[in-house]
């Protein structure tokens, strides 16, 4: 029997990485075997991709586009090379990011053609699509409470960045929430403004019902 | 006035980049500024790319749709980084190998999704289609002759491998004969059996009228 892959989606600092580990502890505590992954990465090819992507590579502007396709070519070496073998064994994936965080970044923030960007993304994952994906929901200006506090901190230009950086945040969040209403039966929107505790509980209710 | 993009097409042995070198000479002495390039590779992280295709960086197999977007993306770094911006200069660009070769040899011969392939073709141009494609069209039996030799050098088990090579490159050439016959406004086919003069003759009879 194959296993099933849950994907985490969300901004920065919305706690995906210590939900991951949660929810990995209590389906572990049910006998099921987990295996965690994130993007990009999580083979040797995505890890080089990388480290073209953070620049480490080379040095020169990366195209939008070029950009684009290295994320899809690291995903599609992890759903080939990792995610179908072990969903094959029956184990369950826990993934930190994937297709969604395209369409949410590049597409609804960037401004990229929605389009094309789902056929990329169709293209690189071959029709495994997630069999559930977690949405943890943060308000904008919660999140910047944190940012506006470490700008402080380092004095200067915060203003300007602060701006910028709100206007691509809430199209992100815009982009997810569009994502959601899209494929209903696939997210969930949890509240990741919550307590940790309640933040696991929300998804555990979530994945319970698949077990 | 910008510039003409003419891309260079053709198995292993055709003679593409001798002919690259003849026709620049020959738009040099017309004052003609021309750049040559290449694909994969062409700017720092097309070769970072490259790297990673020929299994330099990584030790494990590349599935091959990872692979096909790879190429794809050090495409749209090339287009982005090194064609538009020399053919806005009014340079003429000669590019070893472009979307058809995807077409040809991931598409047609190894039979990945045509449609999905032109697509991602299409996204990673941005629209930059070549002005004139020249096909060195070579006959399947005389580019074996020479692997034939090789191997009977090399002794052992060259049968097998050249069966299998044989239709792979069958199916690259019909390929590249359907993406002609689809654009003949783009295409130029070439008999690439010719001697080098001959064939730089018939290039050049299709180019001059670009001029």
């Amino acid at each position: 029997m194959s296993g099933k892959l849950i994907t985490f989606e969300g901004p920065e600092g919305s706690g995906k990485s210590t939900q991951i580990r949660l929810l990995a502890e209590k389906l572990g505590a049910r006998g099921i075997d987990v295996s965690v992954t994130r993007e990009p990465g999580g083979t040797a090819t995505g890890e080089a991709i990388r480290n073209i992507l953070q620049h480490d590579a080379v040095n020169e502007p990366l195209s939008m586009r070029a950009e684009l396709l290295l994320f899809a070519a690291s995903r599609a070496q992890l759903v080939e090379q990792v995610i179908q073998p072990t969903l094959d064994r029956g184990e369950w994936v826990l993934c930190d990011r994937f297709i969604d965080s395209t369409m949410a970044y590049q597409g609804f923030a960037r401004g990229m053609n929605i389009a094309a960007l789902d056929r990329i993304n169709e293209f690189a994952i071959g029709g495994r699509t997630p069999d559930l994906t977690i949405l943890l929901d943060l308000d904008i200006e919660q999140g910047f409470e944190r940012v506006r506090c470490r700008y402080a901190e380092a004095g200067g230009a915060a203003d300007r960045f602060e701006c910028e950086a709100r206007d691509f945040h809430h199209r992100v969040r815009e982009g997810y929430h569009q994502l959601a209403a899209r494929e209903p039966e696939r997210f969930r929107i949890v509240d990741a403004a919550s307590c940790i505790e309640n933040v696991a509980d929300d998804i555990w209710n979530h994945v319970q019902v698949m077990l």
